[in-house]
């Protein structure tokens, strides 16, 4: 059977991979992936063979991967994280139409809101939603509604892509927008680099989220009412009685 | 140092589970949990001492653990999915205060969004909401404000504690709430069992999902307004132009 795996292989330190990732890289001939992303597995598997392409480039990227699987080859796409969330899982399904004979199997994997949830404590215990803040293929103003949706819903949030050198302003502008319906005081946090060198985090208020500086390796957490710091960590309680 | 792991073990079967949740089980002498997360890992630890607990006896198994580790035992206290996501890590954190020794280190893992996801496809591959339909911590008002914040946002939605024999009508509720911004023909999911025996996906209609029976071991997905069939699979395109 022609194969093609779209594996999500978690944050980057390979202990935050799944076991059922890890299998499906090894069961592959090729994997193929967003150069940073191939540059995390390539030290695990430096006997495979690998394709990876520059940012930018995701269709060409997938439909090579099916090219690769139709053509007999077994294939691991392997994105950063989860393989749905802001992964390659669903381009590969629309694309796999015109290539009826490759088996796909999508392996899921723990996504930023999970790992970096985890570094900064307990965030997001209650109903959270994920937004990315890139507005490269999605309307900004569908970003803008969602955050205000969010916001008026007491969501905890978790945001992905919150800066990019084209978009420095972007947190601020959604801070504002959170701003309009979650007070000042909401507990929020940061965490860069999350599982790979130079991990670091920070706990902060919105009002202070709103001036802080982040780049594109950062995520960022938006607690909900209840959201606290615990010690040096942020915890939103889910409600039980403590007495 | 006194160490307790809050670890996420994934949907179930063990292939699931990250590399990190394995060590920390591995490195632990007591493993503690709601008795069927316990089920789930008994039978790879078998040598392991284990305290589990029925459900709704949160605060007790927590400060079990926590009493444990400050006894000196390293500790694995073991969630479905993510450690964080309608788990535990919260209110071991909030618990946490009154044993300062013990060193709490939260592992992330594969939450029902994500193991699901996969199974379904790519349905979360857009800005998603995760929600929870119990009202046993969380006010039924403010689940049925946040079902209406995420479809007003268009947002995918994952659904968890679908149902249950006390809140048999609440998914056909959430999809009325939900039909007010969403359209009836809303492409959605559910999964059972996941990563477990029994596993069965079935694709349907918002329409078709307000009139569908599930049960608590089952999570539900509604897509935004872009996301398809495609095969048997269920896809929320992220935008590419694919010309």
């Amino acid at each position: 059977m022609k194969k093609l795996f779209v594996a999500g292989i978690g944050p980057g330190a390979p202990e935050y991979m799944t076991f059922s990732c890890r299998e499906a890289i090894e069961a592959s001939d090729v994997i193929v992936g967003y150069s940073k992303y191939v540059e995390l597995v390539k030290p695990l598997f430096s006997e495979k063979e690998f394709f990876d392409t520059p940012m930018m480039r995701e269709v060409e990227r997938c439909r090579e991967a099916l090219r690769l699987a139709d053509s007999g080859k077994t294939v691991a796409m392997v994105c950063s994280g989860d393989a749905g969330v802001y992964g390659m899982s669903g381009l590969i399904l629309e694309l796999s139409e015109e290539y009826p004979e490759v088996d796909i199997e999508v392996v899921p994997g723990v996504t930023a809101a999970l790992s970096g949830g985890a570094i900064l404590g307990a965030p997001l215990t209650h109903d959270f939603a994920v937004i990315s803040l890139s507005d490269l293929l999605t309307p900004i103003e569908l970003i803008e509604k969602r955050l205000e949706c969010a916001a008026m819903g007491d969501f905890c949030i978790a945001l992905y892509n919150p800066s990019s050198k084209k978009r420095a302003d972007y947190l601020k502008n959604a801070c504002d927008i959170l701003l309009k319906y979650k007070s000042p005081d909401t507990m929020c946090g940061t965490v860069r680099n999350i599982g790979r060198e130079g991990e670091e985090k920070e706990i902060m208020t919105l009002a202070e989220l709103r001036e802080a500086k982040v780049d594109m390796f950062t995520t960022v957490f938006i607690g909900n009412e209840k959201t606290k710091r615990v010690g040096d960590r942020l915890v939103t309680p889910r409600g039980y009685y403590l007495g």
